[in-house]
């Protein structure tokens, strides 16, 4: 291992103080791959809803860390045996795990680059960052990948129902929307971890927390990730970039920093998803869309400057939601009303401005790998069936929503 | 109205600052049958599982009174007419819901007194205090009691499914206890608040906070008002209580306060329950208790030596949970192990000290008055009913578990 | 040492959750000399102004042991040696360092005994306990006395200008209080401390934590422990006492719990108090003089019972605050006006009713072993000398404050 | 007024909800030129240090709004008249107290404008919004330039030794940096607030909660604001702009946004601070300055390249503190140090890497209108004099470090 620094801990309102605890892992938060994602928000467009919500990637990368060490320290205080080899490893799988989100995260995963999911990205820049230190993250990409088989509770810490990555992002966003109703009991539930035949599980006794967990996670997804608002913004800056990548297929200029027109001008997929094109994506953050929809604002192409300026002016567009999928009605109306209002031909209003589909809300999954609760005989149940009450069941129904996004009331 | 005090101030670390609002509200909290709420703790026996728990219903009225306030404040800037008269008198009724309650209220509600309920006692001692203060209370204890059918949701503020009581409890219970569990969104609740047809209905964008609320409801009965070594302590001094009582019958000195033995000496029923015996109630409260207990470590009774020193010394009994009702055998097997150990009769291990029963944890009901939820176009409906999930019907059914007092392992 | 019960957590609203480390320290907690101090409140007649501090001296032992197990973990962390001999001998020190607590603490301190102060009294406590545990407690008591040379910071980590017990002290009245002028940056401080030459140090960029902690202290004592509200019910209590043991030296009935009696009866010095002194001072809490004092309100003595009456009912003196001694003409113009209301004889007004003297506020002490600070190159210094402001030389100096109660406006 | 739109709350993990009183108020936040405070940051490079720290100054504005309707409500309860044109015009003034401000705040503050203040640009703007909105804000001017001479408190609530501009940033950079030493009692003092002879006072009894703001004030300059890293990072940024500007003037291409080269390019002052360069200004924010400082770390003037990936990477300079200014030796050390390792001129080390000087924390003045108590006789004093303690004149000095950033150890 490298020479530890120990001294260095970071302020972080949520949990405290955030300590590194070895060398290494300092000297990965100092890589410009890490530092990266400071400029990367954490909600993407959340921040046009809560404004409090401009926290980002690098702080709960860190925060994620921290849950993982207070995790691994209880988990060994119960007699469960890890290596110090292995918790420097598990740190650093956590730490990196979102290495690969780039600009808007979520919002643009699939607008950017059309089929790479995010962890495949996270395991190239891994290996990329594994090269550069000498083979010393060989256990950390093993327990990302959960071929650890030794002891799978330590990928199950990182990736699973009950995750510290959940954990801390819940608290975080709450802590930073203001939204208290994704307020978990975040020490609680890590004081009840327990180990059983190399797997994670929770001790019975944390069950109530398990399930305020699960809630909490439910109606986060409704009040912040899934706000109507937060719908409409995110769908907007889908249309802007997928206008811009139009507009320069077709030769147009758009002004825009380098390594974000390398994957506006080229459709990137997993096979030409090179070294070079991973190094420009490395480039990327949130900055350089922004900085180009502000210039957007100007463009000569009247879609492209009107979708800007509704961005930059929080002119947002108006959202319909409903239990049921949305009427054709309702949908040629909208489409209609913005062709006449905005004077833009039908193939455009489609295209651009009008946008509807589902939304899925799945609380809870116990296929391959629910959260296991053993109760004081060293027994081990999947939650839902073990709680004393019906609504864990109910938290395993997927609940669907439907939305369409209209640019006139 | 009285001359007003405004600039009273009392700290809490909850809501921040209390303040009171009228000079007869003010005259209230000075009065000494207010003040003996200081003396009787919010949460009875739960101080011996949450050491923190040792607030209040003096403290909790106060807080109730300040959310009541702030309700008001809300639905006045709506529009909804409240007069100064109508403000002030649901004030002072939220700030005596709880003026009726004994030393270790709901433990003690059927020991001491075995018929009335808690709410007719705070009636009776409205009344009184309305004698006192000249009829000034007339129209706050015509709200108390719902019998104020011009505007219904001032009484629905105070007792309904979602009231300023509950939410000050919850809040308040969470906060001394350190179960987050507990915790919801107060203030956005009460932002959320409207009236409908003259009911109190909570606006449509504000259910998923409904729901937390209900949810975070069940989760505190389990971890706190029913934990079971709660279970064990209330039984434990109600057995302490009945062993006095029979004592006291028989003729044995108790030593105790002249107000306690009153009620130890006599079955006080809804028939004698007279103006002397009110006034014996008001001079007790938690310290005329414990004080007794503490006496009775050294009672030559060996039963209630027994008792009152497993009490004090926090040696509680064992206590079984669970999803069936106790067998025979397992009853049969504690009164047995219970008689070999403490060398006591059959007789007395049933009646003292081997309990058990059923706990029942409802966390919503719409019979008679549920949550009304109103849309943005004025329509009213039942929360279980417009809920988007199905979380919310299953709070609707009753959970119930059942309990062992053992005396043994 | 004992065998572990590691999954012993206890809720503190403050700290989160409260760890027990040891077997011996779990055995030490359920005893009913530790029990007893649930019954003690931390902040005595405070919550005659604060309705929130109720909180005991219990829960403050617990949560002083926690921060001195941070503390202890984060010197282990930067190298210090501390065996896990030294580290349960430290944490039941400082566990322990309020064991002589007897009922309102510092209020009563010199009421019910006249020379012994509590920490003598801890020490005969610890003793005892230490023969009960068969020497096991040997080190904690040495440690507790400052007597283990060998390394001094861990004596100076329980009572010193910058210690656990204050840390914990100063955040949980804060807390309770609701008064956020005490909060100060615990974790941070904790995270700052080091130790050079054998003796506690704060790292030098821990300067304005310890500035925000001295300044906080101050700050705490004028609001809350010398609040003029709380000096009024102390002297109050005081004088109840006072005249119920005159009652009972000239053969009045008080009709007292035993135990109290014996301390009302009886003058108990350094000399008398004996080990029946010791048992009968253990069985004494909170609970004994306020159940005395509801009973005494109904004395036949009408200046016990007027007194008495002024404490539960909270009709207070008033109290004069002011930055020069209290004139002649003041105190005498209140002793007349009392006699004359009251209707009592000048000897007993001056006795029971009119109080005056100092108030004093010495914020921080350099002499007999300060605040040190040590800077990156390992030098110490007085943190009043090395500070780069004015504010630290200030907090030297003592704040003195005059007060009289009297009973007329 | 326009027409209420009152319904409207935003999320505010400080304050809870944020409330928008009247219809032109919300135009207002509306507007373009408001939203752009969603774009500047709160602390500007702070967030180099405390990661938490990325709140915005529109989040601010909206903070100190609610503080000053809370302050107006507390007066108006205390019998202050505050007519509704005077409370709105008052909200508006805070709400666009910092509508002046340009990206990186005061980081930027003379080097992309050479002498006009963040002041006289607001007004500027509030002007023109003025002109926009038909004269509406003419009172709200009027009060933000302090010429409201008939209750002069309205201005002093907005800009003085006790503002609520300060009481929401120390607030809410506390809350977001997590350094818990700029905590105030913000509802306490707000409570304390009232007007003698038209001036606004703080009562007697908030003394305490005035002395913790003011050393919670000193100390977050020392800890959050005067950082020695934030130091650097700013003279990193303000070295950044400055050879931008000099390659700018000689001709270089720098591939920025329009706006900012327009800042570049010309030199802006009071003269020539025209429409046209107001309306550039505001669109500019710290999306342009990073998104051309993350462009400029490929262009080809080493200078400039090698400052902005210092920036962009984090690779921040040392910086030296102390209480004696720098000597000659240590800075021309520090000079020739640079030269040899970066391979520049001796003239381009002084101009663009080695900086020094002087760092004042002036935490309280009194000259020109102090902090004003009144005693409960209606007396008023400065606090300072006062004040039963030596601190607050203490703080009343200032006091000075100096610095210099050097490039090596």
């Amino acid at each position: 291992m490298s020479v530890p620094n120990k001294n260095k801990i970071i302020n972080d309102p949520l949990h405290g103080f955030l300590t590194i605890p070895t060398g290494l892992i300092y000297d990965l938060i100092q890589h410009p791959y890490f530092q990266r994602l400071r400029r990367i928000r954490q909600l993407g467009m959340s921040e046009w809803v809560y404004p409090g919500a401009t926290h980002t990637r690098f702080h709960h990368a860190l925060g994620a860390m921290n849950l993982m060490l207070m995790a691994m320290d209880t988990l060994r205080k119960k007699g469960i045996e890890i290596s110090d080899e292995e918790y420097q490893a598990t740190a650093i799988a956590i730490l990196l795990h979102d290495i690969g989100h780039g600009p808007y995260s979520h919002t643009l995963e699939h607008t950017l680059i059309q089929e790479v999911q995010h962890e495949e990205i996270s395991i190239n820049i891994m290996n990329k960052l594994n090269k550069e230190f000498n083979g010393e993250m060989d256990l950390a990409i093993k327990i990302f990948q959960d071929k650890y088989v030794v002891k799978p509770f330590l990928s199950q810490l990182i990736s699973g129902q009950l995750d510290m990555d959940r954990l801390d992002y819940l608290l975080r966003d709450s802590f930073y929307t203001g939204v208290s109703e994704g307020i978990v009991g975040g020490e609680r539930i890590i004081n009840m971890l327990n180990v059983s035949d190399g797997n994670l599980v929770v001790e019975e006794k944390g069950i109530y927390s398990v399930e305020k967990f699960l809630v909490a996670r439910r109606l986060m997804y409704w009040q912040v990730y899934l706000h109507k608002t937060v719908i409409a913004a995110d769908a907007l800056l889908i249309s802007i970039l997928n206008r811009a990548r139009e507009l320069a297929h077709v030769g147009h200029s758009l002004g825009s920093y380098h390594p974000l027109l390398h994957f506006l001008l080229n459709d990137i997929s997993r096979e030409n998803f090179d070294d070079e094109a991973l190094q420009l994506f490395l480039a990327l953050d949130d900055i350089d869309i922004m900085s180009s929809v502000k210039l957007w604002q100007f463009h000569e192409d009247k879609i492209l400057s009107t979708l800007s300026q509704s961005l930059i002016n929080r002119n947002l567009p108006k959202v319909l939601i409903s239990k049921e999928p949305m009427s054709e009605t309702n949908i040629e109306d909208a489409v209609y009303l913005t062709i006449e209002k905005l004077k833009i031909t039908e193939n455009d209003a489609r295209r651009y401005f009008i946008k509807y589909g589902l939304l899925e809300n799945h609380a809870y999954k116990s296929e391959g790998g629910g959260i296991r609760i053993m109760n004081k005989h060293g027994q081990v149940y999947d939650v839902a069936e073990i709680s004393d009450n019906y609504n864990l069941a109910a938290l395993k129904e997927t609940v669907k929503k439907y939305y369409l996004i209209k640019w006139v009331k």
